[in-house]
């Protein structure tokens, strides 16, 4: 590694996906270094900054990764909250860890959303067998058994249609503590990205417009269409209140129902987020640019939008980007991981100045590989 | 270094300095990874890629860096020609050495210029200190005497006012292979740049309207205020009969001089160009990602302005961070080199949608480290 000249501020990363990879691919510009720390010796960051191999709580590693940081981050909700404890002592952790304590926990994110007055699905803890009759009683079905912890990409859910499927969730989760929510019979999936700075500053991008499939996200519109100025407001004060609650800096992502013109929180990601990906081309600042400069105590830039933009994952398979790239206005993100069913290899983000001219350019890439159905499966 | 998923491409290049960096900032989103070839272990691209520490023209540092690369390329018209052309039995070598053979001397690339019938300044090659008094008297004073080889950011060159300045513009040149060159009264300075695919496509950018202090660039605005589709269209047809003439693929950067609405060609760079650099925000594709799609054989992406730009070179000194982001709209490339005098570091974008907004933004940046004149001495 050559020798980086004075004044090259470090920023640690706890997790080496392609979160961390395009973390630093927004901050190599403003002449930051990066060092990951990720269990990995494949992992994607590595080719931005250094790498660090060893568990998210190896206490060797963390004290190496953090090792002359300005500032520590994360790019995964499963890092272990002690570990960002741990290290909270000796360097700034920013989000502080208290955001990976409330939102490793459905129980907890629950809790915050009630104490803060922020609408959710009717929701009831779900402790053991009978309690799960119990709670299925009290919020109705249909609904989805959640575990409380470790859940993502749809993992650690199963639906409840009806009575007769309570046995068969109750064994998915595996006994492990959960929580039962009753159905949102949403219009649409949203999802609203806002940041925070040291000084208390926060910011919004216009909402996002989410599609699942698999319970992973396949795509994403923004802003998102119809957005009425009622709405963003309604989105940008349920995630302000929650960035101000928790004296949070960086960049949070709320996901949301919208049903009939309301917003209920689904759940938190305290983290860059796969729904802000369409801002590194679609915004004047990108989520990635303005978690850089929130955890360094930088000012936020803005995160007005510039265009019409959608972000299409590629999941499970790699497009070439020849074939990608024949469609005019893409931006292609590869993030050179190998693909496996249900992995995230990449992104394609396309951005128009009208929402018609986005909607045909979309079409173009319908069939592309990663982009299909099946690649979810 | 991590095991690279299969078919992930590798580009290498012939420098390390930061258009190599920002070559591999645009490419690392594609999947590719990149290899440089630099005398300097802190060649500031190594922390984007692979380093390889030889000079240019070293055969086992040429081997080692286009090893199962994808396809060659250079940051640098320096680059020796012969160091491009051992490779290109080897690997595409693109833009092809041609182009460094053609521009690294300015009596081939004002013989280029008069075969393809694109005006220049009025010149004369001299070879010796008799040679100059004739040329001064066949283009007239004043005028301007450069080394035909070696030039580059004002060095190597001499104003000669007039007949008095003659001996110590020659003591200037060293003797060397030169050319004078009348001066032009021109009423500004533009640059195009454009870029031709392996398949004979070619596309311009904008014309962007270049200040030079010192002989260095100091900042451009793009697209060139006033700009008529009449010069774009000059611009465009001058670059692309080089583009073509020379078969060439990636990005060429051609510095014109406009002269009652016509365009002189001043010179050529067979590269990425510092007056490019407005395109990382202020295009729908940078000139470093589509001089990538160029020598990979990709679609080339469309070169449309989205903004108005002003980029300002940091030069000397690297202003803080925090100083430059608290200017709305500004984008900030910080290219982690050790300030010296003279020495590019840096360079700072704004976009605005207006050229009256542009022009206010740009104001406020006034003083800050790097972007005064005092900087460039």
């Amino acid at each position: 590694m050559r020798v980086p000249p004075p004044g090259s501020p470090l920023v640690a990363v706890l997790g080496g996906g392609q979160l961390g990879r395009m973390l630093a691919l927004a901050g190599l510009p403003l002449g930051l270094r990066f060092r990951f720390l990720d269990p990995s010796p494949e992992a994607t960051a590595g080719a931005v900054g250094e790498l660090v191999v060893a568990a998210l709580d190896d206490p060797a590693g963390l004290a190496q990764v953090a090792e002359g940081a300005r500032a520590v981050t994360y790019e995964w909700e499963g890092v272990p909250a002690e570990a960002a404890r741990r290290l909270e002592g000796r360097r700034p952790v920013l989000p502080p860890p208290i955001a990976l304590e409330v939102t490793q926990d459905r129980a907890h994110e629950k809790e915050l959303c009630r104490v803060l007055g922020l609408p959710t699905a009717a929701f009831r803890l779900v402790d053991d067998r009978q309690g799960l009759d119990q709670a299925a009683a009290d919020v109705g079905l249909p609904a989805v058994l959640k575990t409380r912890r470790g859940g993502y990409d749809g993992k650690g859910q199963a639906v409840v249609p009806d009575r007769d499927h309570l046995e068969r969730a109750w064994s998915e989760v595996e006994g492990r503590p959960a929580i039962l929510e009753a159905h949102v019979p949403f219009t649409r999936e949203l999802s609203v990205l806002a940041v925070r700075s040291r000084d208390g500053t926060t910011a919004s991008w216009p909402l996002v417009e989410n599609h699942h499939s698999g319970g992973i996200l396949r795509g994403s519109i923004a802003p998102a269409p119809a957005l009425s100025a009622e709405l963003q407001q309604q989105g940008e004060a349920i995630a302000t209140a929650i960035l101000e609650h928790l004296d949070y800096v960086g960049v949070l992502a709320v996901e949301l129902f919208e049903l009939e013109g309301e917003l209920l929180v689904n759940e938190l990601a305290p983290r860059v987020h796969n729904s802000g990906h369409w801002t590194i081309e679609g915004a004047e600042t990108s989520q990635f640019e303005n978690h850089l400069r929130a955890i360094l105590g930088w000012p936020l830039g803005s995160t007005a939008a510039v265009a019409h933009s959608a972000m299409v994952n590629c999941i499970g398979a790699r497009p070439a980007p020849e074939q990608v790239l024949a469609v005019p206005n893409t931006h292609f993100h590869d993030y050179a991981k190998v693909p496996r069913p249900g992995r995230k290899v990449g992104h394609i983000t396309i951005t128009a100045s009208t929402s018609e001219e986005l909607d045909s350019l979309l079409a173009r890439l319908q069939g592309l590989p990663g982009t299909t159905e099946e690649a979810v499966a």
